[in-house]
């Protein structure tokens, strides 16, 4: 914003009334698309269509295709991707009084599009992240027709059809195919669309930015309002209290059409994470008056008062030493209001394939299903979109941080003027609407993008204008170029390496990073999915080439990837059905990501974050490595994670899957305490548990716990005694604090015989 | 820059003819400045002045003060710390025609200031770097008086009085007293000063800003003008080449007072680093005329045309390996018009202590030394100012690289409002005049900033303040947030570790980096040096606490540093005199400072770039890693970096600096080439020599190497034979080619007397 005027009105805090409302009226509009599967120069079929949505809902609706989650129904879609639609809507002229201005506005149309109104070409545009607003007023006819021609998804080039294609613009690459998700590029009016009549005189930005006081006592507030026609209006600010009560309300008379109010609130309650604390939120309210007081415009926002830092992480700067010596590493040590926070969360993708019919409903259910993980962090994955306001107002409200990402993952955006161009309008528009958001607390450049994969760099300009862009417009948040930046880990994405047959339990312990931001165990999906989306003559054994592979059961990233029957069977033995094959598949990722997630808090505070790969997922997998099928239906390793990100849990360090008779098993035992409230000492009792047996092998009593401090406790230790049955536990058992239990499960096998000597001899 | 008005006129290579001139007039002004030793308030003493120079300089003349340079003078300035000065001029009325304009114009004034004129205040800027130009015309009287009141120095606190008092200031830290720099602040005009009778129309700034197409073969020109009142005059701007040709010469009329001019340059011939080819300089010239055809302005700037990247090092992709996986390193691989170079060079520091009596004549010396040494690259260390113009007008000419920083080392600068205003306002006018020069090839946040002793980090907003800055501005240079980015090492500053006692041969060959941008290893001054700085009396031997000590030869960095006389002598043996003490110390820098530029280069091409710590010196000093003493006076390990420069040389890879008889003697044998001309191939004859004996160990046939390939040879191996004396050279003689021979220098000592078993057998 260019602070074109200033006007300053300092006041504390006050007691007044007024009541929010806008004058605004809204039109939602009926919508058809055009389209011809010949060329674009054919003649069109016109159906009708959902707005917000996909063109390719549209058409398989009115074309009658199978289900796109079945089978391989979605390559019936791949035709679409080289087409333009021609969106139309015809209106009467609606009645306009006054000054009022008939606008046309749109949150997001998806990707590249042409607005024509009456015949009168008024905007072109690349980048679905950049709303429109488009003043029709002059143009009104009695019968009105606004057309969007929408041009086919960019691609960079022909070949090689995947992720690169999506190089070259701001368009998330996971339509174009990921190992997770099928090639299906949505295109299409994507966000709320409406006609809206309203007063020449607007404020169309505002901005409540707040800076904290050291002591976090109190905030100065700088309300930033840019609008249309404001002069000789009346502005009052006012602002609100969780419980409805009026802290400030203040009026001021305009003179231009920027301006910043200031402000000053002592003793702010304090946004914090779920986890950690309240989410409190005030509500901002900018009304827009004429000269005879009618209040014209309402515009509501709320706010959490929060100070957000990324600082160093302990014992980092210790580091490197000898020389040469190199820089230490990137800070990822996620600080809130002062606190350090140990974060715990995982990666959000797409919920749906095509981003129009995702619902505020359905992002409150998987928000609320984070929150009950024990989650307090979403790292909300570049190579899917930027989510809907609905996703941010949640995560203020249900106190989840937010990692946000650009729309830039695993390819080298090279810094083209062209490209630039439309990156630099796309990052402006979301930092703009994002930076709002108390919940927003890292920026980030992309996925990945400083990995041979992608193989941008510090030098990149895509990255380099993103800093600067944050940097103007959103200081006070952290943004970094790109995960995993130095000190952070990722992966890795199997439990055990293909190569070198290391299990993810020892490459964990043997890791020290500062943040593991991504690491994935995958299972298939449950059997009742597996049936929803393959055939029953494809549905046992698994096999690669058909519904199993569009599902990523095989071929999806390396090896066996995701189902790993292989993998499953080496452990388990061969499987005599489905259901046997994916119980066991979702054991071993209960295991893993427990195993992960406790090993990255037991290297606290070094290690800061762990997040793994993937919460969710936009359409129902065969095999993934998330822990929520699609839509919303949790695996068994969402109840293991949510166990192991409990604030606090007794833990035992495990160092392999399957363990043989005799074998000597040494388990360190840890106290694992991200809570910054009082925890009692007590006591924990470990214990090998089969079906038949139960073992105690430790008592270990340990003292109440500093704050966000773990407790490394004693070693237990036992010679893998004969034992029933092909699996046994490890329990622990906390006295009066069953809340605080973990139990892991082992495999087993007996004592091998011996080859006889003799036999050895022979040879 | 913005774009305003857009005028385009596109030509190709015209034959015309113009002469470039200009009607501004200076004036020159005698100065004055008043101080006073007791307070602010204490009438002042008013003396001469010397503009450009230093307030210390001036009150050290008048004052009689020893040199600055001789024992412990420079205490005698720490008083003028905490004071303010003021600086005054008296002048006549200029005569002054039409609507011509008197203009006060500094380039540099350090570093907290206020002008008045007239009784009037018309500026006050914190900064030195952003120039001023003040118009006076509407306050000139017949008798007229200047002031300019210097603020004291800014300090951060009051303790520690070391460099921390510098970070919240855009002051160069280095004065505040570094391990080679005394505690001794400038203040002052610094750059050029003068008046100036200008027409009221004038271009106030342009930058020909090209861009090369992929092939070299085409640049095209935006000449971006700003200027006041040039509307209705005409603007004719022309391009000859390094003959005087004009190759372009078009006259536009001017609309608006700021545009961009557009052409296009078939087939430039490119800007080149004098190892690679000539460093060809064209140049622009814009003359602004009155509808008269009057020429009133002439602004001509020389232009190299050149594309500079940092592209990934060889090899660096390829790591990390294995899960979890941070990021690669960072790229620092030069590559200029599409040619990647081994980056030879040095840190440069300030020439001197005061930079406003820094001379053209005395930047070029150093330059044509830095030539002469086979130098490609100046790092300008972040600690010192930034050059003034001189310095890269020189190394445009000269072919020289520049890494620019800006003025930030070794502290936490942190984001606060009033510190980043500063900054801002300073980088911008750094950048906007550096961008420029095709020498600047490298811009960087600053010294060591991602160090424990530092503490800044990729969140501080200063960085990310100069990022946006760079890549706003001049985003077709590379930007660095700082040295060492990751992948880069910086040190050792020592031949031999003082707690592990490992020497610089062997922690080089263990260290993998993609550059060494510090390294050093120190040495006395010569004795002709010693004698005009320390005190006759204090001269044998050197001892801490007085000249030796304030010359840095003592506690300047860590343990005995620089001077280093246990560790010569615990090679060499005590030493009977200063001339053998300096002797020994200097003979150590030469085979240190070999050492680690062969190793460097012997790790090419992961490895691409190698930069000792430092070049020269601000003042004389005892001890220090420079290879020029101050003003420009080479040591011996000048001479032997410019042997190791060489581009192509035989190199031996040395192991160790003292052997003993017995021990065994490995030697790889390399032929170093950073050409991309023909190499011959030939034969490198390795050879032991002493006094008395020379021995052959191995001869080498090698081949034409690649162009900017190195070739690894045999290892030669000798049992270390009895041998005269207490050295011995291993010698490698290039047949033909002498210019590739090189020599190294190791010491000896014969095989110990065994203790006789008898006695260990009675232990």
């Amino acid at each position: 914003m260019q602070r074109l005027a200033l006007i300053i009105f300092s006041f504390m805090i006050l007691n007044s009334n007024t009541a929010g409302q806008t004058s605004n009226h809204f039109i939602l509009l009926n919508w058809e698309v055009g389209y011809s599967v010949e060329d674009d120069q054919s003649e069109k079929t016109w159906i009708a269509a959902s707005v917000p949505g996909a063109i390719q809902l549209d058409i398989a609706r009115a074309e009658n295709y199978g289900p796109y989650i079945y089978a391989e129904n979605w390559k019936d879609y791949t035709w679409m991707e080289d087409q333009s639609f021609t969106y139309r809507t015809s209106f009467k002229r609606p009645d306009i009084y006054g000054d009022d201005r008939l606008l046309f506005i749109s949150k997001g149309i998806d990707y590249e599009f042409e607005i024509s109104f009456n015949g009168t070409k008024l905007l072109y545009q690349e980048g679905m992240f950049t709303p429109v607003s488009l003043d029709l007023t002059n143009f009104l006819q009695d019968n009105n027709e606004l057309l969007i021609k929408i041009f086919p998804i960019p691609k960079m080039h022909e070949e090689p059809a995947d992720r690169t294609q999506a190089a070259q613009s701001v368009k998330p690459a996971v339509s174009y195919l990921w190992d997770w998700h099928p090639r299906l590029v949505p295109v299409g009016i994507w966000d709320d669309t409406y006609l809206e009549i309203a007063p020449q005189t607007q404020v169309t930005d505002s901005w409540v930015n707040y800076t904290l006081n050291e002591a976090l006592t109190s905030a100065e507030i700088n309300i930033e309002i840019a609008g249309t026609e404001l002069c000789d209006h009346q502005i009052t600010w006012s602002l609100k209290d969780a419980e409805g009560k009026i802290l400030v309300n203040e009026t001021v008379n305009v003179t231009a059409d920027e301006l910043i109010l200031k402000s000053e609130l002592q003793d702010p309650t304090l946004w914090w994470p779920h986890d950690h604390g309240d989410p409190y939120l005030y509500t901002s309210s900018i009304q827009v008056a004429d000269t005879n007081r009618n209040i014209i415009q309402t515009v509501n926002q709320t706010i959490g008062f929060r100070k957000v830092r990324l600082v160093m992480n302990e014992g980092a700067w210790d580091a490197p030493t000898g020389f040469p010596k190199s820089r230490s590493v990137a800070p990822i040590q996620l600080e809130i209001n002062g606190r350090e926070i140990f974060s715990k969360g995982t990666n959000w993708v797409n919920p749906e394939i095509f981003p129009g019919i995702i619902t505020r409903y359905q992002y409150e259910e998987l928000i609320d299903r984070a929150v009950e993980a024990n989650f307090n962090l979403l790292r909300v994955w570049g190579g899917g979109i930027v989510n809907k306001e609905a996703f941010y107002e949640l995560c203020d409200e249900k106190g989840i941080m937010v990692w946000t990402e650009f729309p830039l993952a695993c390819n080298n955006y090279e810094g083209t003027p062209e490209y630039l161009a439309v990156l630099r309008q796309e990052s402006e528009s979301i930092i703009k609407r994002i930076r709002k958001h108390p919940s927003n607390a890292i920026w980030s450049g992309g996925n990945e993008l400083f990995n041979s994969w992608s193989r941008m760099t510090d030098q990149s300009l895509a990255l380099r204008l993103l800093n600067a862009q944050c940097f103007e417009l959103d200081p006070k948040t952290p943004y970094i170029n790109t995960s995993p930046i130095y000190g952070i880990g990722h992966g890795h994405y199997v439990f055990r390496d293909m190569d070198t047959g290391e299990e993810v339990y020892s490459s964990m312990q043997r890791a020290k990073s500062t943040a593991y931001t991504e690491f994935g165990i995958p299972s298939p999906s449950s059997v009742e999915i597996l049936k929803t989306i393959i055939p029953e003559d494809e549905l046992w054994p698994p096999k690669s080439g058909g519904s199993w592979e569009s599902h990523h059961a095989f071929n999806a990233w390396v090896g066996d990837t995701w189902l790993m029957q292989g993998m499953i069977e080496d452990y388990f033995g061969k499987s005599k059905d489905l259901d046997e094959l994916v119980m066991n598949g979702q054991l071993i990722q209960c295991e893993g990501y427990k195993a992960i997630y406790e090993e990255a808090r037991r290297q606290k505070p070094y290690c800061s974050m762990a997040l793994n790969w993937c919460y969710n997922e936009p359409w129902p997998t065969a095999a993934n490595n998330s822990i929520v099928s699609y839509p919303n239906i949790p695996k068994p390793a969402f109840y293991a994670v949510q166990n192991s990100c409990r604030p606090v849990l007794a833990s035992a360090k495990i160092t392999k899957l399957k363990w043989r008779e005799g074998d000597s098993l040494a388990l360190d035992i840890w106290l694992l305490n991200d809570s910054y409230e009082e925890v009692k000492g007590g006591k924990i009792l470990v214990k090998l548990v089969t079906d038949t047996e139960e073992m105690e092998l430790l008592g270990w009593e340990y003292n109440s716990p500093e704050p966000n401090t773990n407790i490394e406790g004693p070693t237990a230790r036992i010679k893998v005694p004969k034992l029933e049955g092909d699996r046994f536990k490890i329990v622990l058992e906390v006295e009066d604090y069953p809340e605080y239990n973990s139990e892991y499960l082992l495999l087993y096998e007996p004592k091998r015989k011996r080859r006889k000597k003799t036999a050895l001899l022979n040879q």
